[in-house]
């Protein structure tokens, strides 16, 4: 049995996604920021980085989507959510996925984790002024070079659709439309209407 | 035929390092950033993200270091640098390199490409006094929790090994002391003695 831990508005609604559509057996627990839970001495057993989301296996812990997502399609192979067979294929889903975690995650936690890299208010409130043009950027070029629809990898739904869809949640606060890039916008609508998807915000909103 | 664009002191040494110790049949070419050739249209056709490293390969262009990684040990299977027989194993080597990409390589990141974040002259300042702080921090979290010896996975060198090496390389500028974190000091040595390493190092001096 899996255990996700995982936050409301946070990226491991990738994993959740993932796991449901992967027809899973598991379990979750969620963590509540406000009350600092990321933090205490339980969790930091479980995920020494203080974040969200961890996966507890039979064999131990991971952590990091891009990871976790690799993982899940793996382990769960009858749902095809990643293509195995082909190392290239394979490859270029994991490049996705990767600039999600890397470039386009990193340009929204600009917005309120500040923190992480500079301590001043001035630099807070300079880096939140870039956010619609960093994210905004970010999304523009996944419209223009590497969506290829229906779905990111193409005919195929895959571990980049949920990681996908996950952080577009986050466009509307970011100050981006999500209308300026239509094919993000129709893959977000066709994404909200999966009943894997419907049946994790749901569960993930209790 | 593999082509690696690479530009030296980039994240693309660990691409370089992998594609040596696979024994590939590859060629490079050298991107000079002080002439901007990453933003140039030949270079932005095979990478639209104006970065590197980009692997051209026969089925088409792969970006992003986890991703690139993976496909080059999956590509070079006897070379053995993923143990792609084991699910969860090869799970946690694609975790610690996801951290390196989107935690380890970004803290760095912020001391000469604040640009990418914020746009006032006192921000990128801010960054740049918090770079020892962040970076140190990270290197911290993978002596105490992550490192396994002797090399980063344990007894088996792997595509994690060449990723540490390449962003342990950026400690002394971004003034972070290896000699803090030992394991990793030792890793690092002995990294710089492999011959594929040097190798590698050399051609990327010339």
């Amino acid at each position: 049995m899996l255990k996700l831990y995982y936050a409301p508005g946070t990226c491991a609604l990738a994993s959740h996604i993932a796991l449901e559509e992967a027809g899973a057996d598991y379990t979750t627990e969620r963590l509540y920021f406000k009350a600092n839970q990321q933090n205490s001495p339980e969790y930091l057993e479980i995920n020494p980085k203080a974040r969200v989301p961890s996966l507890v296996t039979k064999r131990g812990v991971l952590t990091e989507t891009p990871a976790m997502l690799a993982y899940i399609a793996q382990t769960f192979p009858k749902a095809k959510l990643a293509p195995f067979d082909d190392v290239f294929a394979f490859a270029e889903v994991q490049s996705f996925n990767s600039y999600l975690c890397s470039t386009v995650h990193v340009a929204h936690a600009h917005k309120l984790r500040g923190a992480r890299w500079a301590s001043e208010e001035s630099s807070f409130a300079d880096m939140k002024r870039m956010i619609p043009k960093t994210v905004g950027g970010c999304f523009a070029l996944i419209e223009q070079k590497m969506f290829r629809g229906p779905w990111v990898m193409g005919e195929s739904y895959t571990i980049c659709d949920p990681y996908l869809f996950t952080i577009a949640q986050w466009l509307e606060g970011d100050g981006v439309d999500i209308k300026a890039t239509p094919k993000v916008a129709d893959h977000f609508k066709r994404m909200a209407e999966r009943p894997a998807v419907r049946k994790v915000l749901d569960a993930e909103k209790v």
